[in-house]
């Protein structure tokens, strides 16, 4: 792929280690960013990348850092001065490429000369539970990698080059006065920096860092905020000098379940961590490497490769891999809001995690069932009250607090809207879920432990559908008590209007389940089950009808929501049918086969919201999730983009097409993009109004194997 | 002392358990501040107090909060609203008073029918090295005390009552989920707050403390960053809640030297503090009386008491009590530059420590002694090298961060201003702060097994006069090498012009050293050692005396600098007087005795200098440490405030007395004020310039026994 001015747009990437909930944030120009730790977005430090071509050129920089005042003018009572001299020169415009690979972001200048980049390699990762300790450092290693080089072959002068952080408020120590076989600088014991030391290297430390007033005997000065490290490359050579970013937060880091990080288990400290970065980077840019090519390699358009890479970039940032008396627990965090575990997040995940790490995928599972499941009375909103069933909360916890057994830190009571309960949804997750891990792994052996629990969600699906069997039609007509009398359950399309937030008789809600039933027919096979096989099988037929006969052939669409004679058109209609999809369940969407009329009706439905003004933003172009709401989210549009071109490629046109363009640019804008990856963006601005910092875009993970 | 409206002033305070590093910092009307950690200032919560008195009236708060955006726009994808309605009443001018106590602060409203207080007792501790563990809890606890209450004995309908916090990048948890023996909130596992669960409490958390719109089966919403406690107060009672409000970080916390905090080796965690701090509060508020009672029955003025109290309040927050290997290291962080224990501050503090915990100040003279002194060469300025002799650092790193063996993190080489080596300063330090120990506690043992490093300070201070004995006169005149030639020595006085700045030849630090030589005279005859004590009485007579001839006999005053024919004036010259004044050393301080001379011409000094426009800044009134510079330090000035009243009483006229006044004022108005304490200011408008949130301003403990 070549070097596009698409890339250099306005945007921050996340730039983190597997399981360490930690970024090193950076990209929007004009922006700060660095270290940060369970943070909702940005770290705000002083970013210093540059290089001068000779002692008496000026610096130039890349435009990661705003200048602050320094904190020299507390010690001296004289007037401020500011962090950074102004006689230099950001690199911006046509001076700057960058470059954002699947596992690398990567800053040149104009002529090539001048190179950074930082990596972020990831790929198929063993159970931690059953690993030796040198793998599970391989893998878990709470750092990044990444390399600042010129090529001064031409050159005549020395070139110096220049990576560095700022922060007044935390200060930064020298890690050299800990670990001589380090060369850097480290925040407390919990982020730091550094290369290997040679002749090459000089550190700085002061209240300003290109030109540092005041120097104690080695040249720094440690109360100062800002430091860097210095390379030198001779003129006549070509130099390339590595760098490691490391994270370490020590002890118990969680309430409710106390855990700690997985890698306080087989890493002593922030030293240990930057010296095995630093000593073992081959295999990490090795790794790297690899997953950018096989990126560049897909047939997948530039922007396309963009928004996975992105997407990715933001997902490591918000995973977690904790310890727990011995043994793994899995967290991945919901970007700015960092609710732990959130299952409509899960969901979407899997296509990720399945493919790399599908240990993580059965680790949450196992936890939503023995701690975060419940059973429930339901009610049918006209006073008609049952026993539920049993099904899974909204999330595990917030901000590394674990909510209470069987509750979550979202839902509340007595809602319709936002913030109400999710528990058919979450329901259908857990079913989605496990049976996703159970075929894409082949682990009999845990889906025969849990086909009771299989069998309680059937009955849980069955009872939400109708109390009484012979009034089932398949679609959820009850809610959960634990919405109170006025309550309603709502989808995981929280933020939406009704077209997708109410849960009953609503239409995307209705195709999941299908979707959940038609997964639950095939694991029921395999268990040899051939009776709750054939009841799942029923259900899935007698559901495709219920749904089929919402069609309204005068529109040739689907209702959002089947009563008070709602008009919203969405395009998620279709999302039920990716599991199958992504399980190769042909039986299931085979065009000609059992659920062709259903399959038909959805391709005349997507055929017609598929249209600017629409599903299509007529402003901009870009895909909606509901014709009546211009908040749309990108993850979701990547996987329906996913079933569409698999299922219902008679629809794609170009206008359809062309939206790839769109939601990239969405991303590469300062409007999503000061937050890395986000998820709800207003359709026709593209400006994120939510879900910022957000790891759900992996969903675009669908794309690569198309 | 009776309620001023001067104590309603524009200043926050800092509410600190001792050794923890942390405060809770409130008080300047319209800001937040709350809980903070080794922070350079007050930290950035909401804190909600306030009450109504029936629920359908308005409610009152104290000014502590900044209306934020609620980030519930983030879930909602909705418009942004504020995390508090503005439908409140805020508290101020004539409907709030306030009283700062020396260990309390209360706020009531005018009929005093409401009340909020926040504790910070203080008082003698033992060593903790030789402490039982339940003195340690008793003693180190990382909590403080408090209370909300209110007199509904008049009232017609239930008065509920408010104590919060919110913030909303790291959250609140209810502390209940995890110990139901608490109800309050935490954030993670690092500070929090809790009362006694009652019937007559609840808990809030949400976007909108006063309006939560949602709520979980408990009233909770935990993603919500806004988090309160209602009280409720029946009609016709009076009802008082306790509050605790704690601390706790967890593992090693210091590099360079790593210890964790002692109070992690007798509390298990922040459940653990909570609940020894509510359950064991009364031992808290009776001592916290007692403090309070012995400060307004003291013979100082309201003025005096307010600046000793709010000097006091700070110094804790900056008090740090490290566990290493088994053993205790105490640590003050120096305020807003958190450099540990920075030695010309450690010779501030001892009079203080010294009459609570003596035992910390000779654990920082150990540590000096151990890792932070060093052997130097030194120069004349004019070409002379010579072999000088042992000194100490500045001070032993900061932010955490012990610096290596025998470096500070402050000095800096090739300087003749701020940053520049402090080397005498800081010999005269170990001498005078091991000397005041010494004979305030009768350590004789201690004094016994360091004579032959007060042995070894008499050779420095020896050839830093003058290498060649015959050459000497008392006064300074070798800096050493350690400022490299061209560099030379200044003094703790850093950021002020010459006259206080420059070491050699100055006129504060020769009068110190005569203070110095003086307890070693004292010492040395406590040791037994005829011949040392000799020789610091012969150093003594002869540095008097080549002092004594600097005085300008047409002037009636002492040039700040014997050189250049400097024309400063300068408070300091009388603070070398301090230490034998301190340690009722008669002899010295004899105004008929050995050093009348010098007395009688610093008696005549102070007279010229203590008039307005001279060291009575023109414009305030305040007392100016050096006639040439507008910086102003409040420490200094108390220090040597005692030593006028004590020495030189001659000199206090009406001027001189009123400007304890302007000096409260100063710390009353938010120039300082929204700092707690400041110690460097400017005397003409009282606006800090440095040394923010700051621990020195406790010399003013010596007006206590006046």
């Amino acid at each position: 792929m070549s070097r596009s001015k698409k890339h250099l747009g306005d945007f921050h990437a996340q730039h983190s280690p597997l399981g360490a909930f930690s970024s090193f944030t950076v990209g929007l120009p004009g922006s700060p960013g660095g270290f940060g730790h369970a943070l909702s977005g940005p770290a705000n430090q002083n970013v210093y990348v540059g290089y001068r071509k000779s002692s008496r050129s000026k610096w130039n920089f890349l435009p990661f850092f705003a200048p602050p005042e320094s904190n020299e003018s507390a010690f001296t009572g004289e007037e401020a001065t500011t962090a950074v001299p102004s006689d230099i020169k950001v690199l911006e415009g046509a001076g700057l490429r960058r470059k954002l690979g699947w596992a690398s972001d990567t800053w040149n200048n104009k002529d090539e000369t001048f190179g950074f980049s930082l990596l972020s390699p990831f790929g198929p990762v063993g159970d931690p539970g059953r690993m030796k300790r040198s793998e599970k450092r391989k893998h878990f290693s709470p750092h990044i990698n990444g390399w600042i080089e010129y090529d001064n072959r031409d050159g005549k002068s020395d070139v110096e080059l220049l990576f560095g952080l700022g922060e007044e408020e935390r200060l930064f120590r020298p890690v050299q006065d800990k670990d001589p076989s380090l060369f850097g600088f480290a925040i407390n014991r919990g982020c730091g920096y550094a290369t290997l030391p040679s002749e090459h290297v000089t550190a700085r430390q002061g209240f300003n860092v290109l030109d540092p007033k005041f120097q104690d005997r080695r040249g720094l000065h440690v109360v100062g905020g800002q430091t860097a490290l210095v390379f030198n490359v001779p003129a006549g050579r070509k130099m390339k000098f590595p760098l490691v970013l490391g994270f370490f937060e020590q002890g118990v880091i969680t309430d409710g379940i106390e855990c700690c990080y997985a890698y306080t288990e087989f890493f002593k400290d922030l030293e240990d961590v930057l010296r095995h970065g630093l000593y073992s980077r081959k295999q990490y840019e090795t790794l790297a490497a690899k997953r950018d090519r096989e990126l560049e390699r897909s047939k997948l358009t530039e922007d396309q490769q963009f928004l996975l890479a992105q997407s990715t970039h933001s997902y490591l940032g918000s995973t977690q891999l904790l310890w727990r008396q011995n043994a793994p627990l899995w967290v991945v965090n919901e970007g700015e809001y960092r609710m732990m575990n959130t299952f409509d997040l899960t969901v979407d995940h899997l296509f990720f995690e399945l493919k790399y790490f599908p240990w993580a995928v059965r680790n949450v599972l196992d936890l939503f069932l023995s701690r975060y499941s419940y059973r429930d009375r339901i009610y049918d909103g006209n006073g008609t009250e049952a026993s539920g069933g049993i099904s899974f909360t909204h999330d595990m916890g917030v901000m590394n607090h674990f909510t209470p057994k069987g509750q979550s830190s979202y839902e509340c009571d007595n809602l319709t809207g936002c913030f109400s309960h999710m528990t058919m949804e979450q329901l259908l997750n857990w079913v989605l879920t496990a049976v996703c891990y159970a075929e894409k792994t082949g682990d009999q052996k845990w889906l025969k432990a849990n086909e009771k629990t299989l069998r309680a969600c059937v009955r849980s699906m069955q009872r939400r559908d109708h109390p009484v069997s012979a009034k089932r039609d398949g679609i959820l007509k009850f809610d959960t008590m634990r919405c109170k009398r006025g309550g309603a359950e709502i989808t995981t399309y929280d933020s939406l209007d009704i077209s997708l937030g109410q849960a009953r008789n609503n239409l995307y809600l209705a195709v999941k389940t299908l979707g959940a039933w038609i997964l639950l027919e095939s694991a029921f096979g395999k268990l040899g089950n051939d009776k709750a096989e054939r009841t799942a099988a029923k259900t899935a037929n007698l559901l495709a009808n219920s749904i089929s006969e919402k069609f309204d052939a005068d529109t040739k669409t689907f209702p959002a929501v089947f009563e008070n004679d709602n008009k919203s058109l969405i395009i998620p209609a279709i999302e039920g049918f990716v599991y199958p999809l992504f399980l190769g369940i042909s039986s299931a969407v085979d065009r000609q086969g059992r659920f062709s009329t259903l399959l038909g009706q959805l391709s005349e439905h997507m055929n017609q919201v598929l249209k600017p003004g629409v599903c299509l933003d007529a402003a901009s172009g870009g895909w909606k999730i509901s014709s009546t709401s211009t908040n749309t989210w990108f993850s979701k549009i990547a996987l329906s983009q996913f079933v569409v071109r698999n299922l219902f490629p008679e629809v794609v046109n170009a206008s359809v097409a062309r939206a790839d363009q769109v939601h990239a640019d969405w991303q590469r804008s300062s409007g999503c993009g000061a937050y890395a990856m986000c998820d709800q963006i207003r359709s026709d601005t593209g400006e994120a109004c939510g879900s910022r910092y957000y790891p759900r875009g992996v969903t675009s993970i669908l794309w690569i194997d198309e």
